[in-house]
């Protein structure tokens, strides 16, 4: 019954193997069973024997793969891109298509958004309407900055796919995040060189890996200066919760001086706990926030020093890097795009316009 | 050369004269002259008669057009539907797409997403991807609640369209607003119902409609209990311009004791420059803003009174009426949707938590 005679298998499968189905059998992704069957040194010993151990039982041969690939090569181009995004309102999935489609617009490609609320079963659903429509890629744009599950080799299909704001787990997918480390380090940075001596950190929720990075790259920069913060206080991503921050932080450190909030949310509800218990910002208590939500940071009163997640350049990443895997130069790792820093009158009481943001970039490779 | 003879034409053409023609002709949308040549008497004299004398000159023939009509309704069905937004932070977009795919899911249909910027040369470029890529029909999505040029006939080739948040200039088209002039009027009379009677307007740009709609239904309401605003002042959609408007009501008009603001970052500029000027809210000035945009207004200190502009529902109601339209059901002219008001403590100091929002929709014709 098998359609094509299995020509040195041991144990014949009913079509030609493919490296979908070594991956598959060995529980991995095509890219790190692909990596595994070229011995690029980017898989552990033991994943390397399992997927090799997978390719003997289904006598998958490495011809079958190139014949396959460059059929995927020579399949018929779309120039269209498929964004599926699990954000609902917007604020991460809109800047970041505008930011594909700059990089794509300019290669006669154009990208196509569809919304997945994060339900897994949504997301396979419309990968395989885009699929079934031609797309020739897929980008995954997350809202939450938390490593999430690879999708399913079965789902993708062979397609490239790339993970932006929330990584994938598979350090051998390309995944493209905000610096949140890079930032932490650099408020402490420039508070210290402010003069400030008493500084605490406002965080979200503990199990948000945007709040546990941007700690981090904080207390780096304490550690390198000997230095500690009076207080780290992790809860929620919210004005109240900073204006509640606030007023416990003064009640117990009356020498507090600068706070590091790790939201703009919680920014503007630290400020107005400050201003409520008669302290001035920044004279008396220095603030600085993160995201550079606009209609937060420019509209505050002072308004508020804080680091932009640079959403249109990880989509401009993505794109490029899509690109790049669409024409055989696929990329692995996670790829982090810096968060450069505002500063406004929160830091600063002479700061009437925001500094230029520098926009610049720089990836390193993290697996 | 002409392809095919044409039958009774007085002037021929090179192919087989469509409706479009006809209505590039007349230089109206097709739905126009659609109802034009089926005497619906919904197009006024002197345009039925430009119509049916760009059919004649053209030669073209109800019979040609049915069956082309049959025909697009014989297109293999791809259950995709194109939305195009010129959204940019996607405040407007995703919950739109949200709405619209909760709909189109219930009938094995899903939604795909693309951004204009409010480019025309990129909306078109867009369409014409989506139409290559076989979607069924269009939602055009706005962000600034103002009327928009109809999309061209010969960029939508036949494609069932609808407008949402920002309507069509031609009133033929099918497109789904808010109610802004419903909310305005319910505004002032939520306010004059708790014993407010100095009561003036914070409201945005004059050059946007939904400034003016707002306004208007407000005035209808003064003008059904014989009140008057004490001010109405129009400037922009911002925190800033808020504060300074609410400084000024309360140098020029001590007695004030009610503010409609019409959007909510306007809203919390105004109640801060009331509380730097002393007083309290709601106790000696009620506050009452427009958009539910839930960081601002349900963050706010106090909490703020609002009206929820409803865009899934929007959303959802764009996609029922494009099924309609592909089932040979097409609706005319410019829907509404009611913006329901979510009371909070900006003028109701007991209350905690937001009224449900009812979420009832009326719709009319305004056309």
């Amino acid at each position: 019954m098998s359609r094509t005679a299995p020509s040195r298998s041991v144990k014949p499968v009913r079509h030609r193997p493919t490296l979908a189905d070594v991956a598959r059998l060995a529980n991995v992704s095509v890219a790190t069973a692909s990596k595994a069957l070229n011995r690029t040194d980017r898989v552990s010993a033991s994943t390397q024997r399992a997927i090799v151990a997978a390719a003997q039982q289904l006598g998958y041969r490495k011809s079958t793969e190139s014949a396959s690939a460059s059929s995927t090569h020579r399949r018929q181009r779309s120039g269209l891109v498929g964004l599926i995004t699990s954000d609902y309102n917007g604020r991460f999935a809109l800047p970041m298509l505008t930011g594909a489609e700059t990089t794509l617009g300019a290669s006669n490609h154009a990208a196509l958004l569809m919304s997945s609320h994060g339900r897994p079963a949504l997301e396979r659903s419309h990968i395989d309407r885009l699929a079934a429509h031609g797309v020739d890629g897929l980008i995954v744009v997350g809202n939450t900055t938390n490593p999430r599950p690879p999708l399913d080799p079965k789902t993708t299909m062979g397609l490239p796919v790339i993970y932006a704001y929330d990584p994938s787990r598979d350090p051998a997918d390309c995944s493209i995040i905000c610096d949140n480390v890079g930032a932490g380090a650099q408020a402490i940075e420039y508070l210290l060189s402010l003069g400030r001596r008493y500084i605490a950190i406002i965080a979200g929720p503990e199990d948000f890996q945007a709040a546990k990075d941007r700690a981090r790259g904080a207390w780096r920069t304490f550690t390198l200066y000997d230095f500690r913060p009076i207080a780290v206080l992790f809860d929620a991503w919210s004005e109240e919760w900073g204006e509640r921050a606030a007023q416990l932080l003064i009640e117990q450190h009356p020498h507090l001086d600068a706070i590091y909030c790790l939201s703009d949310e919680i920014a503007r509800g630290a400020v107005r706990g400050l201003m409520a218990a008669g302290k001035r910002v920044p004279q008396d208590v220095a603030v600085v926030g993160h995201d550079n939500w606009f209609v937060f940071a420019a509209n505050a009163h002072p308004t508020l020093t804080t680091f932009d997640n640079n959403i249109p350049m990880l989509g401009k990443m993505a794109a490029r890097y899509l690109l790049d895997a669409l024409a055989g130069r696929p990329h692995h790792g996670v790829f982090t795009v810096e968060c450069p820093m505002v500063v406004r009158e929160s830091t600063d009481p002479d700061r009437r316009t925001p500094l230029e943001s520098t926009g610049r970039i720089f990836s390193r490779q993290s697996s």
